[in-house]
């Protein structure tokens, strides 16, 4: 069944109303009817079914018939802060992080991230990437739609670290010494609730500075198995990971 | 240190000879020179630290000075059968798949790729793939290329199943159950050296006539958790779970 977040002004006593794209994706594009079912999810969590009551121009009203139990958002909650990385990857990284479960994203402005983004220009980018979280939480079935925060550099990032119950950064050179520190074993000592920040270098790797720093300031350094990946692909690999080790493997 | 693949035809008794695509790298995009290092991987497996001694117009030529020991390739042998997406997105699977240690891609015309592929057409798209996955494996320091079958449709992939161990399909449906397969028991189950087969619906999912199929020779339905995955991320997630349990987990 088709799915839409519905914000939190537009859910009356027992009915939802839907505008925007969304009433243009209903009524255009999907061809929806007056006696159809849709989901609405609501910003807190929940999800009904909404059967089709009313459609306007660019505007479908629909009553809640039923509430929907269950959930399939992660056991835990995740951030990535991804290094800023070039071309459309970032793209890539929120639609397919979305669709494996990250519950909050991170611009990270990092020393060797060739693209620079001022407030601006990341206030400008946000519509775009706004989009990107809401329809692939749509398409993936999703209760929640990830936050986007604002941009970050390397000082701001670690304060904000100060939230979380686990930090790690994959480390290229980590892979290469008989010492690495073992992701599976970070993925087991999680629990249900907990928050996990994972630090993504962006095409060049950390620098020296911010190795030391994420360290010092406890993060851990963690291969994501022997081969390099690129910095887009981390991040699914993590999630991926977390996914398969809480929600397939249980042990 | 760079990595090239060289092709059987290149190696002499104690040196290498780059010409091509990557002798142009070397020269023009990396610039290097005589006396600098590179790594050649042998189409074997084998990989070696070279010398540069003599660069040419299009031609250079190495002698090498120490072979590699151990390998960054996945102790079990996973082959994606992707059923033929829209767009690029087959080069995604591709390019990120190589990355996360796939050893060979099918194209699978599925019932509902809206894509057809005939023997010509996929010809002609090979020598841009072959490039692709090349890239990708000397991106992430792997000491093999993965190989890109000829277009299967289903007859063809389910003859080809008989030199697996293992065959899995996440099938959407699966994730609604409360009996599905667990993905976590397929992964425990393989042991070093497996050959695994995972076939993955396109866009459309599967047809009833393909999962009886599947299952009848063999195949068994998994869930890669609760959320509806796109085609194109299955296969990065199957790679990815299997890496870290079989590379990272170790339990």
């Amino acid at each position: 069944m088709q799915r839409y977040f519905v914000p939190h002004t537009n859910w009356k006593e027992n009915e939802v109303i839907i505008d925007g794209d969304d009433a243009h994706h209903i009524v255009r594009v999907m061809r929806f009817q007056v006696g159809d079912n849709i989901i609405a999810n609501h910003p807190e969590g929940k999800a009904s079914i909404c059967e089709i009551v009313h459609i306007e121009d660019r505007t479908v009203q629909a009553v809640i018939k039923e509430w929907l139990d269950g959930t399939v958002e992660l056991p835990v909650e995740v951030t990535i802060a991804q290094g800023l990385p070039k071309g459309d990857k970032f793209d890539l990284v929120l639609q397919k992080g979305t669709e494996l479960g990250a519950n909050q994203f991170i611009p990270y402005q990092a020393e060797r991230s060739i693209v620079k983004w001022d407030k601006k220009k990341a206030d400008k980018k946000l519509q775009r990437y706004s989009k990107i979280v809401k329809e692939a939480s749509e398409q993936s079935h999703r209760n929640q739609i990830p936050v986007i925060k604002p941009v970050m550099n390397l000082t701001e990032l670690i304060k904000e670290s100060d939230y979380y119950d686990v930090k790690i950064f994959p480390y290229e050179e980590e892979a290469k010494t008989s010492t690495y520190n073992s992701f599976g074993n970070v993925v087991q000592g999680l629990s249900s609730g907990k928050r996990i920040l994972v630090c993504i270098g962006p095409e060049g790797g950390f620098s020296e500075n911010e190795v030391g720093k994420l360290r010092d300031n406890g993060f851990l350094p963690v291969r994501l198995g022997p081969r390099i990946l690129r910095t887009e692909t981390a991040s699914l690999y993590v999630l991926s990971s977390i996914s398969y080790h809480l929600e397939e493997l249980g042990c």
